[in-house]
């Protein structure tokens, strides 16, 4: 573990948007902290928020729909119920079709992060799940999310 | 379902204390909305934080902890992720070892309940698990919601 | 609570299907038991594959969904990870529009319920929401479970 | 995406011990298939349910438990509730206070797997929460499934 330990961890200025995090009561497991599965309720939470409130992403409709290929998240620190966190969001690579968040997650008043992740969404026609271009207003929002 | 349709639906005057609710995407199901089951926890949830705030209730070491014993909810008009909720909370009924809480959810700016619900928790001792009286500070909080 | 302990608990004459449910990790809170809210998963969960199987519901096509509008749930004894349980199924009303589930979960070899539930499933257009008669598939697999 | 395609997807025979995981109604997300959070869950109660019948580890007292420090995941595939899931989980590397495993979860009938992913326990003291050898019977219990 001694890799995990030394890695950099992130700060807030790696990140390009942050959005508050609430904790629910059953995040946390019998070991008293928030599940490790959680965080990435979390990370899933943020984004499509982002996408929905900046990237105009209409969930119920849009033709186009992000589908996860690929996750991945390492645990620094705890969080547990009724912690308040922060999330950190920012665009680690834009492809045609694909997209890489990189997020972490920060308690208030902490500059480097407890959690860090990352996903990357490929989109897909909703019907067919073949891959597809993804929406302008999307990709305008990712734009500005880039490191 | 005449009857529940024609039950007079609560309002914000009918609570003591409220709470912001913060969806998650995975809570719409493949109908599109909030599911009938997430409804409990965001009263789960909301009622643990206020026992903690405001009732000092350490969950992780207090001798004495709340069980649910029984619970109910009514589902009027629904809610989907990425909706903001308000969450009321009052005490119905406040015996030595049991309380009961009420609580409905809100849409921003809408003064009429979409969800209304309701439990009991008993407070047992936390290894013996058998009724116990509810700490003072829990009590103490409990009163300044009662109805 | 004494109302609650001395009412009569279901046994495994009260239903008609049963069917396994499997506990996650995660179903237990850091009191170290099934959290309240999971139970209505079960419950959730187990209606829906009976509807799926017995009934040839397509969750994801059929012009009409079963939203619910009430549910409920009295907690005799708690489960927790990695239980095994048995979760026993009956229809107590079925309307035009609508149906009573009555739920209830055993632990293997045992006859009384640890936990009893129910909700009412109404019928309704995909689209607009508003009821509908439910398709006569599932009417026939609810008669086959009617108490 | 072409990196994650051209890999090649685990196969059965790449695990040493497999379990039945039963998909739930929740699961499921607004775009109809189990969204990518839930299928840490479904690795994180398959390991667990291992540590706990081979490795008898008491999850409520056990003085050592396992905290997971870094977790991945490639989605090849997805599945739906109501699906049938075979997990299949090898150990990839064992060392004093860490283990690592490889996790793929597989239709059944099918060969290939869907879903692969792996995470990373450290065992730490359940009050200091500092790395601590993990106890004889839970190693003995991840050295039959050694890769």
């Amino acid at each position: 573990m001694s890799d995990i330990k030394r890695a950099p961890r992130p700060t807030r200025a790696d990140f390009r948007h942050f959005a508050p995090v609430e904790t629910r009561w059953l995040d946390n497991d019998v070991y008293g902290h928030v599940n490790n599965v959680v965080y990435y309720a979390y990370f899933d939470s943020a984004v499509n928020r982002y996408l929905i409130s900046e990237g105009r992403l209409d969930i119920h409709a849009a033709p186009v729909i992000g589908v996860v290929v690929e996750s991945g998240c390492k645990y620094h620190a705890s969080f547990a119920y009724p912690d308040a966190i922060d999330a950190g969001l920012a665009i680690g690579h834009l492809g045609r079709s694909s997209v890489r968040y990189e997020l972490a997650l920060f308690a208030p008043g902490e500059d480097v992060a407890r959690v860090e992740g990352w996903f990357v969404h490929v989109f897909v026609d909703r019907e067919t799940r073949r891959p597809a271009a993804m929406p302008a207003d999307v990709r305008r929002a990712y734009e500005r999310l880039l490191r």
